[in-house]
């Protein structure tokens, strides 16, 4: 079976996919026609993809997020890769292949990303910073084990915002190491609340984000995880006012850095600014490299990448 | 007894002042002797002046914020009116004067202002947005009856808080009147509770901010208060991800309307839109008249106002 | 007859519309045929729409803002709901439909508004100020009658820019009572005269602006009314020097606030400060109102709004 | 005598020069006396000075822009050449020495610069926009004798307002010959009047601006200029709406180019761009060559300039 | 033959002309076909046109940057002037069309401008500034005969680079008369430097860029120059840490006067300061001219031209 | 001997320091006399100093930069801490103290600093890079033993620039361990030499920069670094135009990211990217160490951090 980044102009090829977005339209002309603009992905990559000559059935059998085996032509339209597809059907229990299969991931197994950050957030030396860190945590465990980071920013996949923390806690405890005068408990409370509530803020399947929800709209990610700390001390009976809540909160409302990043607050305690490189560091990181992946080794140049000053990334050849 | 906004240079006086700020300084040269930098204020305005040859009593006797009685004598110095302080002694319980006869205050009774908010937020209909609206304004009714609005931005007088919400109520009764299509309790709502957390931001006496808070600096008025609704909904057993509780929290999450002053999201309901412009109306007419309230009737343009793109406002002569 | 913001995919109707824009095109391919790309309107609405299969004939009948009776099916078409027209002709008198009935219109009759903003320069109390005004007012009357706002920013229809006034007034009338500081007169000229200027810089023709014009490029409308102002001044024989006549243009100079919005001075009288505020909120607002008002009440947002941050609003359902 | 920027520390020195601020001020401590803080200039620069033990008499007798004759002694105060005056008495008729020896002028004689701004205006072909640029000149000839150009960005001395426009003049004849589709007329038109309002704008004597006058606040020298367009055309009965008129005012309101530089539109015509390109050009060659001549030959590096991005410049040897 | 900006809509025509660009498209539908997109260009200008049903003949015969006699028609599409080809072939040695007849150059010879250039770089007065000079026109010498000065930005023509050289040392020349402080040693050096560098920056081919290079995308042209200075200075054994050297790399680094359009260093040498604005006065009146000159003479107003603030330039009528 | 950072209002005390800046200055009256206002410091930290009726043999013996012996006494003025001198000395061989004890340095031995420096220059598995990292280094090496990295931003103090450049090698270690698609030799090579050519930008002596170089304020040491690598490829016989060198160019060039902070090109390299933020964690961290390390442990507060969005760091209490 064909992997979608294998594909070149000219292939006839038969495949299982992921029907990853699929639209109705018609074509122009006097007596005009239904056809699906497609598009087709498996865990290598994506593409976009035409059905001709849809029949009502066809709309009635065929949604997004489905399994589908496909018999088509790859070719080129407008210096792009497109498939036009001959056949489709959707994918039975007999093909024996799982939805999982078809999706990009982390590279790290969900179960094992969401062990490792319980893990760190039970090795908080303070009690009641740990119990808010578990208290918002279990807010959403479940989702830690798919949701991705962001849209399309960076760790657009699968468990990619449990993987990001994952990371962060790693460059963290180095920093921690390097710089004695850092507070580990806030370092690790900071890197696991900073982006907790983006699975309220936003409506993910598959690792793919569909949309802001409404809270994700009116509030933002950051306000909500604040208002969670609150509703943690309160529930837990831990003092508002207390010092440690305040760094909480200020780690949490601080991390964007500036205010046309969405930060309400500037950092202005040494694990806040600490956290906004961390965060900064893997972030960008990220992208570069998951632009290098997603991009075919015969290109010397990825696609732009807004989040980079919105420039390309080099491969360099040495 | 002469006020301080009718000296003029030449002046010989005695009066009763409010010894806003003083400093011990030292003069300069080989044989540093120590004076007094000071700052005195009445209502109706504040002045610089100096008192020479300091004794050790003197640095034991006075104190800011205290009520001295003068003798002295005005005269310029770099272009500016100054004091020169002969002699001073401070307020006995038998010279009559009260403390609050020497401040600025709001041009409305601090006990009627915080009557009209208490009043408007009991004619809420919603119950729950009433209740939250309640808990917030309980937390901190003792401070509306003396809090300033601001350090220096606009309304920094005694009860200036109070006075800048009653005021924004009236624009925000008529705004709701002109456009039946603003939710009249959430416009309420939203006044009331937009800057309800400056008290908590803050830390200030007779109407004079000192500085800002640990809280205040760290998370901000504004996540402060989005706070408090949520502490509010909590203990008042308000479901959280109501719309209500949503609405409240984005009319004061964005009522700076931009990131880089302040908010984290910008207004997405017509009444965070609403909001944003009765604060803003409100905010820079008083402004306007405070400026034109204490420069002296001699002078065509008042100082140079940040919040107004740093310009000077002209007394139009019509 | 349905109005255009009832249909809904699938409906087959008949009915009267504005043709509002109509464009002749060709399909692609080898044998390349010419239809018509329209944009229907009526005083609820707008929707594109396409008429294939045009004859020479139809291509001298059909015009932009002309009236047409058609029959069509409405379907989506790139998720937006568009129209296949299946007629169409030309609206005859014996239909008796009138142009007016197909455009949106302020909710207030042009008359009503144009003598209100009459009767309100009458009633300014300095005879200068009012010769002015009026002999600003009296070279725009008659397109005060129909004239947009703006071209697509606010108050983009039949009579949009007087009502835009009417309304101005009405906020400075009650912000004069709530600040008696404030000179009426100045409030009363400035809103007046603040856009008196754009009829001279926008071509517009039943509410709808097709391009700015030539001396609205090279000077704008803010300019365009400055020199309006002198001009009245020399034909009424009112020195140019005084201060009413400085005060008037410094009014409309300065009534966008900053230099990147147009505005050659900022506002550095108390009357500035109200006008761009009185302006803000009532611009701002309609567009809140405007755009709920044109978005279908099943769907929860409105469009991206550019006037506001570029957001889109949220209908509020308490 | 002593020309000022030939005094070094340490020198004790008699001479005439110009009083150009004096501010009586008080010396600190139990005794204060007052003391004059003076600027003397001549034509060569300008230092600051201090009259110690200032009497009655001496209050009444010395004021800015008065000829004094000095006896005095420079030393190094804060790393600044100061002057300690020890005997000071005002000019007399039988000094001979005239106020316009003392004060910095264009380098050319104010007649000369005014007669060819008259004889390059005689030289436009166009005779209605001959007649405006002309009646704009009459305005200020007077002024334009003397004023400078700006209160301290570039020419700001005797008659530089006349000079920045002789030398763009010779620019623009220049580029005109370079580039023959510029209109000729419309260059010359432009720079004789894109600054010619600045003497309404600015308050100046002797070539130095103390304040901007009340129009120059509220409306700023390019409404200003461009208001004198329309009074020239209705005086001289010229077509307001013809394209001529228009393209003298594009050319006065575009001249800064950027908003936030206080332009209110942008340049739209080949000659506005070439104004705005020429009068950067001079400008800023200007401000380089002033701040070089007036900067010690000893140093190397002039003062900051703000002008040109608050950059000094250096002064290359080769 | 009909030059391309004389054909008007309706024209049925012969003629030769340039296959600037050819993109193999697919029509849409269920049988899609092959068709050329297609931009012909020639010495007046160019247009887009399209060449259906493409046969697998013609696809092996028509590439970009050749020579084509063509029949077609014009006709309007969407607004504008559009092609289509009825029959096309390749150019024949027979036909004795030349191809640098169909490009737009600029109106001086190249073997001209190229000499004006190395003869003003023999002129510089300074040994050592004229070595590195003339070592660095050498290293682009053959390039200078044909490169553009942009991609699309200015100049973008064949010996674009060269041509706006040379107008720059004539606006140069003129500048070093009109003031004398400037050394003119430095105003050619500068010049000529300046952009030295952009034939290695771009990839370009008869005057048309098609890609920046990777030591362009990677340095960007002024570091290149930079670099190029001290290759050339250590090359030709003349001190790298001398003024000479500093105030050639000066020139070069600090042309785009800001960091954020590309200079590390501001202007701070007289000679930086006019090179600077040399630069903008040809560049930018050139962006005019030429927008002027592509323009039929039957629109008044030109496109948008990004490096005029995005505004379109107005072809006054005088 | 006390500690600067250990002195209280009212000690009397003696002490060997560090004389780090002295201006002679005069007292304000009519009979002026001379007196020393000094910057003390010793490694601990810095005050301002007075020393009254100063000796013409005073003004010849004490100098910046040089140690002397004093008693004094500590009093607070203007809310700062100052030291009143009653009697100074140069320091002595006898007295046994030595210039380096007296100044802020880093942490580790600037021997072993550069050591680590030249063994990770070492370790660079490319021949041609170890060589052009080398080259520069060599260019450097002793300054590197004392220079700091900046004036006042970060790192300023002896030996700063190694120790950044040690740390930051700490960090890209880390993260090349982490991240293996980073290439280990460029972010070596990327970390030795991006702020390789400071010791050229600036002058400074025992770790304390006095002023920038005059090829430091031309060119900026990121333009001089360029050069250098240039410099190094040509000396050194390696191909100017291979992608290593421009590698290296790169990441010397993007180091500050944007154009506004100095770099002429964006980071386009996965090594550039990386490069950025290592520096960045390292800059930024190390100004919150050093400004905690050098505010008393009696303040919570640090003063503003010009490089932390001017924000004070707060001490957390947990």
């Amino acid at each position: 079976m064909t992997l979608i980044n294998q594909l070149v102009s000219g292939d006839d090829f038969t495949g299982f996919y992921l029907l990853r977005e699929l639209e109705v339209k018609q074509t122009n002309g006097a007596t005009p026609k239904d056809y699906f603009d497609i598009v087709l992905c498996d865990a290598s990559g994506q593409l976009s993809a035409k059905y001709w000559d849809v029949s009502s059935a066809d709309k009635e059998t065929f949604f997004p997020m489905g399994l589908v085996k496909i018999q088509g032509n790859a070719h080129t339209y407008r210096e792009k890769l497109q498939i036009k597809i001959s056949r489709m059907r959707k994918v039975t229990e007999e093909d024996g292949v799982a939805l999982t299969d078809f999706i990009r991931s982390a590279p790290v197994r969900p179960v094992d990303l969401v062990h490792t950050i319980k893990q760190v957030t039970a090795s908080i030396a303070d009690q009641e910073i740990r119990t808010i860190v578990t208290y918002c945590v279990d807010k959403v465990e479940d989702r830690l084990m798919h949701y991705p980071a962001a849209k399309t920013h960076h760790h657009a996949y699968f468990a990619g915002l449990a993987y990001h923390i994952v990371r962060m806690l790693e460059i963290g405890a180095f920093i921690c190491k390097q710089r004695p005068f850092l507070n580990a408990d806030l370092i690790k409370a900071g890197i696991v609340l900073h982006d907790i509530a983006k699975p309220e803020e936003m409506v993910a399947q598959l690792g793919i984000v569909s949309e802001y929800s409404l809270s994700g709209k009116l509030m933002g990610h950051i306000s909500l995880a604040s208002n969670w700390i609150t509703e943690a001390a309160i529930r837990c009976d831990i003092d508002l006012e207390s010092e440690k809540v305040l760094g909480l909160q200020h780690l949490v409302l601080s991390h964007h850095n500036l205010g046309e990043w969405g930060s309400p607050v500037q950092p202005q305690t040494a694990e806040a600014v600490a956290l906004h490189h961390i965060d900064a560091m893997d972030a960008k990181l990220q992208m570069v490299e998951d632009a290098l992946d997603t991009t075919p080794d015969t290109e010397q140049w990825t696609p732009f990448i807004r989040g980079l000053e919105n420039k390309p990334i080099y491969r360099m050849k040495l």
